[in-house]
């Protein structure tokens, strides 16, 4: 295998035995077939992934990955490039969204940075991992050549083997660069063949005007980049960012490694969805968390024929979306495990 | 005050100006404002409910009323009635969704007998406050007389002052009788002054022709009752249930002492509606915690102008829908009490 190529090995295999021993489960717990909703099939996932008919979750982890974006010139983000890194203090000093979620969950948080504009070496807690200091302009050229978009791939890949030798068994991969939507928005549009435009939302606060002109930059930008791209590395390479580039490693490493993916919002969805083209297997190991108030989350969730546990109009990041459902995911699984069987309890059966 | 209108008297106050205060924190978060969506919006009511700009929820509880219904005798349940008292068996020996939803969030749960059909006075756990064994069959005749009614409202009425004697500050009414989402599906027609058939799904199973046969008794129902039914009260005594009156009671008197209402599915809201048509001002002490799978629930929701936090297809009823956003409130409080201000963590701001 040689390095171009290792995320094309294949996926750790699902117990397909065990399934159907956690969906026979579900049907003999004291309720009506079924009306525990989503939060049944959530358990039986889990119960396959583990290979155990009571799956349980003990040492979920949520890596943020960072970077910045050379696009921000053009004026398309409402917060100056110096809150990419500042946020990364906030988040390793406890400040941040997700911060308080890995606390509220007793869920491990680490940060790297892939690549932000503005070093931070300084800053403990922060694993750096700077491929570069954030990606060239993408309206006007590459945002990376391939020799760094290997490089972020694998960044993100590093953290998922660190994860697996740690017993790592749910994992978040949450994101921060200002900028951030730009990438995403133009990623998908060229993943999913699609007008920029229909994609583009507000991100962290543009409206009116603002958001015009962010669209304008964001149309030359696929235009520019769609003749050069024929492969989803190379929408990769033309407009993405250096941590969505880490978080679809992420994912693609997870599945591999057999460590079930909860993936956050947009941005995280579309890092999610360029997995699964380099892998389609990796499609198997992912749940959704949450539906984000970005227009382009819809079409990217819809493509990957994934509905999210919650919706509650979060447009965030950070992997706050994902870290709010893993709440819902051990609620489902404290239902499946904890619940008697009608047999247990005794109860008459439906007529 | 008669006995007959202690549900007019007026619900405690909400603080606007600690209401204010929670909105001018979330403005300071270190996030885009409005980027955490509807939790935003929780946490701001649950400080406006306890007077206090970072709220907590010590004590939740959750009350399970149970009920059985003269109507079964017409087959429109696919569980035999004698299932309503092996459920509280199991809900006092911790087997049911609601138990292990309890135990999974340290929260209180009673189990009230309002009337079932098999007496269960030997079951260790069950507050026993029969008022009589079961609902009339309401296709043929009122449900309760007026006594039985207003007896059963302060049944639910009277939970609420022995939890707010305990510290509780959050409440979800859950509800167990087989057969209740007829009576549900019948109230909300009388208050919607709907077509009962659009309100009426599956319940816990039916499918097919025993499904249009449950619509063919409720229809009739119906007619039967409308002529007779002018007030709310009046809609419930003729086509409610005992336990439905219970949580009507237990929703009004929530609010009267100060203390949030979780509301679970389609039967409780249909006591939640009742319980604000009867003092509208309950409704600002109501949130909705999941959008059930049977067809009258968005009915229901629609009137009330409510958005439940979660839509995950259950159909369960007991509270277990109420029980599974309760996570969601919590992650909901310690965002809002636990992240940093931009002030704190020293970020720049929005352009």
């Amino acid at each position: 295998m040689t390095v171009e190529t290792w995320w094309q090995a294949p996926t750790a295999e699902i117990s397909e035995s065990i399934r159907q021993q956690a969906l026979e489960r579900q049907l003999q717990l004291t309720k009506p077939p079924g009306s525990l909703g989503e939060l049944e099939q959530v358990a039986v996932a889990f119960a396959a992934w583990q290979g155990q008919v009571k799956a349980e979750i003990r040492q979920p982890a949520c890596v943020v990955f960072a970077g910045d974006h050379g696009v921000v010139a053009q004026g398309v983000s409402a917060f100056p490039q110096a809150v990419t890194v500042e946020m990364l203090k906030n988040f390793v000093a406890g400040g941040a969204a997700i911060s308080v979620l890995a606390r509220h969950h007793d869920m491990q948080l680490a940060v790297v940075n892939c690549g932000t504009a503005i070093p931070c070496d300084e800053l403990e807690g922060v694993i750096q991992r700077v491929v570069m200091p954030g990606t060239r302009d993408f309206s006007q050229q590459a945002a990376m050549n391939e020799a760094q978009m290997l490089a972020a791939l694998r960044v993100g890949a590093e953290q998922l083997e660190r994860l697996h030798g740690e017993g790592c068994d749910l994992f978040i991969a949450g994101e921060m660069g200002i900028g951030n939507t730009s990438a995403a928005s133009c990623l998908s549009a060229l993943l999913l063949a699609q007008d920029v435009n229909a994609l583009t939302g507000p991100g962290t606060g543009m409206a009116g005007q603002a958001l015009s002109h962010k669209q304008q930059v964001l149309a030359a930008s696929v235009e520019r980049a769609r003749p050069l791209v024929t492969t989803p590395l190379e929408a990769l390479q033309q407009v993405g960012g250096l941590e969505v580039a880490a978080m679809t490693g992420a994912y693609l490493r997870a599945a591999q490694l057999g460590i079930p993916v909860l993936v956050d919002g947009f941005i995280a969805t579309s890092a999610a969805l360029l997995a699964v083209r380099l892998n389609p297997a990796v499609r198997d190991w992912m749940l959704f968390g949450h539906q984000s108030a970005e227009p382009g989350h819809r079409a990217l969730l819809e493509v990957l024929n994934a509905r999210p546990l919650v919706q509650l109009g979060m447009r965030l990041g950070e992997g706050s979306g994902a870290g709010v459902a893993l709440a819902i995911i051990r609620e489902a699984l404290a239902l499946h495990n904890g619940m008697a069987t009608f047999a247990e309890a005794a109860i008459s059966s439906a007529d």
